[in-house]
């Protein structure tokens, strides 16, 4: 049982940001892109080694809520947690705060799916183990 | 009154893909940046004009279901519809579809700020008018 | 024989902006993207019809000089002319104006590549004769 | 003086990628982004503490030759080096390899611009003194 939230630090990059000053919104969600991949390696899941080749991932659902601003250079400390885990399906969430402030919060679900008959299919146990430790 | 609505056409680009060789989901956002703009440069309304030196428009909360497959070329029909006004923010609901196949659906919530102050204001009557009209 | 040059147009959107109130230099480039698509579209020359499955078409070289500011919500009008066609390789290069003024310049060299054996092999003959047209 | 060249870590990420399974070419350069404030940062200086308020640093000129096969979650070694400064202007050169083989080439050509002007104005000195360390 993992007790420790994983946090995968990542800073906001000039090409991030927007003409506001600000990251810009869309901007955020590529770093949730890498903080996802990265939790899942901290728990031994390499998403090239069980997947994309016969197995994908489409995220069918995908959310954020901006809390506070979020400038050019902050370090961001991520949050990964597992929400749910479906038979088929697995909702991670993301909490991200600069310096100890909340400044974003999301979520991602991803599913698990057949490439050939693009038909959801069930999680393959490894993953799913590591998303239940 | 505006009965017609808004459908801004937007084509899924070759770097909008991920290796699963569908739209990564994050892009799709980016295309719904566009619509927005569209959208409100057909109610009249300049996003330049009327900001952002002094107001800031920031969005506080994106969400997307992914629907079926956008894959590379995609004509996209993206419509656009007013979900909500408020005193200081709104709401815009985004429909994706190709040829006729609905395939995401989308909103963003966006609020007046001043930008000196960072506090929420009330919406500029130039775009209230437009998102009411 | 095409006497007209292509131009494709497309806006500054605000994602594309940065912090500087410009248009992120490497966001640029996306358009390039779009661009390239649409020219050989205008040619005859559906990509996703002639590969990506058996052949891919990497990019082995890019370069972008940045003439003069773009800014949020520019049209841009985006000139593409065949540089040069080779055996296994292309060169297009794009010139990038608005309201007549020009804004950037840039190149893009494509090579024609077996997916299975990632060799160049030569391009396909209606490609190159789309490009030669 | 600085004799070890500055590697900066940076990982493909999925949302890199594009349906031919490789990096798309432009989202190398966003690496190279980051790269450059990461190099900056190493030699002391914060592009935010210098600028941008009423200095700009647009990149007048960006190129990359592509040398070998991207992937997702390849961990690229991104070295950066300092290859000529002028009086307004300075050019990095940056050398992608992944695990030791060389997978891109590239440089970007930074211009110091007065803000409000829009002219190039001659380097910060503690700048110029980092860059020439």
């Amino acid at each position: 049982m993992s007790v420790e939230p994983f946090i995968w630090q990542s800073r906001v990059r000039f090409g991030d940001t927007d003409m506001s000053g600000r990251i810009f919104y869309v901007s955020l969600l590529n770093h949730f892109d890498a903080a996802e991949t990265e939790f899942l390696r901290s728990r031994g899941v390499i998403y090239r080694e069980i997947g994309p080749r016969t197995i994908a991932f489409p995220r069918v659902h995908v959310e954020c809520d901006y809390l506070g601003p979020l400038g050019f250079d902050d370090l961001m400390h991520i949050g990964v947690t597992v929400e749910r885990v479906g038979r088929t399906s697995f909702t991670l969430a993301f909490e991200v705060s600069v310096e100890g402030r909340s400044a974003a919060r999301g979520k991602v679900v991803v599913v698990c799916m057949d490439g050939a008959t693009q038909r959801a299919i069930p999680l393959p146990e490894k993953l799913r183990a590591a998303l239940c430790s």
